[in-house]
């Protein structure tokens, strides 16, 4: 291990004034029970990924600032943690995983085999202003397919953002689907193309002021009719087909059209249709997006906002590389979809990892609890041993028990301890006597998946 | 999500000079086999955490500079990241999990229950010169009993270094276990405890220069008869016993000689004395135990140094709380754990989540191709799709396959592509024809079941 020159001396504080314990603003500490739920999340995500054959990267949570920010990238600094390091580089802490994903793609381009599907969950740093729900350390699940431009790969992301969503309890979801290039496409025909950046930043805010606000917003730079036919536009119609036809009747056809269409086709032939939208006022603002994009909204908490976004890129490595290198991919973000189930009470609840706990019936025999433990988790059950207390004190290591979220405690018999124990149920208040550490952990299981099958 | 004012433009870079994609030096990017390597062993430390009854907890990576560093922590100043935030408060990024943990205890104190069992996987970042198997961004296993003075605690400690390296693959380990406030009550009978920071920063360094230049140092601040009378306390004899009656001799019973008796017995009871010696050389330097100490060293590589180190602690919390908090804890360095294992060629080696491929055969019919990805992912077999190809070239998607490191491939049959697949194994380049989902799925797991039992 390295090891500092000189730590805080932790011990000593008899003529120190004592530094108050608090975590930064906009930060947050994760007690076990948050952490156990986030943990699960992550967890389940996970796996609805290496599911798909995704792997996983990793990148430093640090890089030179003129990676994350690009040579002009002044305007985002106040967001950013950016500062010099002890040898005076210029760097910043990552505020996203995409620029770092970019920067990993150019430097390692040689020894990765296209098309490259990768996830990667790590927390990202923004020093924005705090409100609720937005924290200035967060935590991030991306995954993307680059190397390919084909709709398979754009409806695969589609896919696993249903799946990971599902995997991790958030229910049915209804994703928005748009295409950018076809919204770039009506814009031309109408002669507004010139104003898109300013026309996407008015349409984002659509859903928060509502139609009339945003006409007079649109009619500001533009006039009332080219608002009125974009207000046109970004309505969706009844059904996918229905809003498909009359957006190609307004854009013309072309192969947005198509990849639209293509998409369309990977659904029917999944029978997913439940579960996506064509949605023409998703635009994802100015974002680096430039095919489809994506939204995501949970049917039992719309109102949360999108749980998962992402969308397609031309070329996701152009600031760090003449080759060119198209991707499309999607991030979940954990904290918000954690506060959606925490709405919903569908948030995992549980407490300790323990099956089981070992009581200490004398603190001179904790060799022996310890032992028994190992014996028990040799059986595959998890097991804490308590390391204080008495025979004759046992009802407090019971309130422990209970308190620290574990159902059973296993109490050696007094007469045989290495043999025989007694296995206390503690949420029915029933002791099964004198049986064997196989016979207690094969209960211990029979009662757990019991238990799971009431689960849905 | 939240969303910044302006990303760096990925997809017009015409005009603009490239930027060199790199990482800062000391930094690392994990591309996917080494990642999955990683996520392995974390994957297994943290379930023989888990099995212990251990909960996990998140801290932020930024802090308070005043909480990682303690009034007077201008010293280590050079080898932390610190720097002024945007709303100028003086921070740095967390140079270990031991320093947040314990701001951790004092702020939450009232929200946990004593004794608490916790472990905090997670990375720590120090802005040392890099030099071999040195990163300035590394991996942190820390697992920790606070809120139990027991021998107990010490044991539970000792015993999970043991079962958790060998959970991650490290083989038999030797653990070396001293007391310091055995070595302090030595220093005070020989008159020496004035000089006690010297000397252990002295004895540190026996394994490195050698006994007779560690005498010399020792001789030049102390006396030569002194000198000698401490490198003979710090030799360990032939046994646990031995040396234990040696020390003992040396420096008065007491508590301390007590505390490690109890230990010795816990280690008797579990019958875990192949892993576990009595040291009185491993001292931790500088570091802040105030009780017994441990180190870890590799049977099969001792001479990478100790890959699992920690002690006891009076006190954890005293820089925040006039309270009190005693604690017992470890940590596994996991880069230098996984430096190890690469070089005794005993790492997981694995490029691929997917038990299996599906081929492309045409692209218009790539919905079919997802829809039965989604078919074998019900049945419990992880998979991924091809998304590009045709029947014709199948031969490329067998080089694609094999080069992902995914074993086998699913080729949807060509009259009856729903029902009937073939199942070629890439190792052996046989085909197994016209079968069905389920019938390819159970021959999956029964050929993965075959190859593991091969596996020790």
């Amino acid at each position: 291990m390295t090891r500092l020159a000189k730590f805080p001396d932790f011990n000593q504080n008899d003529n120190m004034a004592i530094i108050e314990p608090r975590a930064l603003k906009g930060f947050r500490d994760f007690l076990p029970a948050a952490e156990i739920a986030r943990r699960e999340l992550t967890e389940r995500i996970e796996g609805c990924f290496r599911s798909f054959g995704f792997v996983p990267i990793d990148t430093p949570a640090l890089e030179y600032a003129e990676i994350l920010l690009g040579k002009s990238g002044g305007e985002t600094e106040k967001q950013i943690y950016r500062f010099r390091d002890n040898g005076d580089r210029d760097v910043a802490l990552r505020f996203d995983l995409t620029v770092p994903f970019a920067r990993f793609l150019a430097e390692h381009r040689a020894d990765l085999t296209l098309p490259f599907k990768r996830y990667h969950i790590a927390k990202v740093w923004r020093g924005e202003n705090t409100q609720k729900g937005r924290y200035r350390e967060f935590t991030q699940c991306d995954f993307d397919i680059v190397g390919s431009d084909s709709a398979a790969a754009d409806f695969e992301i589609l896919l696993m953002m249903q799946k990971s969503l599902r995997a991790a309890g958030a229910g049915d979801v209804k994703i928005r689907v748009n295409h950018r290039g076809l919204f770039n496409r009506f814009l031309e025909k109408i002669n507004a193309l010139d104003h898109s950046a300013e026309i996407l930043r008015t349409v984002d805010k659509l859903g928060k002021i509502g139609r009339e606000e945003t006409l007079a917003l649109l009619a500001a730079f533009l006039d009332e009719d080219r608002g009125k036919k974009i207000l046109d536009f970004v309505t969706a119609k009844s059904s996918w087909d229905d809003t498909f036809t009359a957006m190609v009747n307004a854009a013309g056809s072309g192969p947005e059209a198509e990849r639209l269409s293509r998409i369309r086709q990977f659904i029917i032939d999944t029978g997913t249709e439940n579960y996506f939208f064509l949605d023409p006022s998703i635009t994802r603002g100015l974002d680096y997006y430039t095919g489809v994009v994506f939204e995501t909204f949970l049917q039992d908490m719309p109102g949360i906002g999108s749980v998962c976004s992402g969308g397609r890129y031309d070329n996701l490595v152009g600031l760090y590389s003449k080759e060119s290198i198209t991707g499309v991919g999607a991030a979940i973000g954990l904290d918000r979809l954690i506060a959606a189930l925490e709405n919903l009470e569908r948030l995992p609840e549980r407490h300790s990892y323990a099956d089981t706990a070992i009581a200490c019936v004398s603190e001179e025999n904790g060799g022996r609890a310890q032992a028994l433990g190992m014996k028990f988790r040799e059986e595959g059950i998890s097991c804490e041993v308590m390391l204080e207390g008495s025979r004759e004190k046992l009802a407090k290591q019971f309130a422990l028990a209970e308190k620290k979220g574990v159902r059973f405690l296993v109490i050696p018999d007094e007469k045989n301890p290495a043999e025989s124990i007694t296995l206390r149920d503690l949420r029915n208040r029933e002791n099964i006597e004198g049986i064997s550490v196989d016979e207690a952990a094969a209960l211990i299981r029979q009662i757990q998946e019991d238990a799971g099958k009431g689960i849905v």
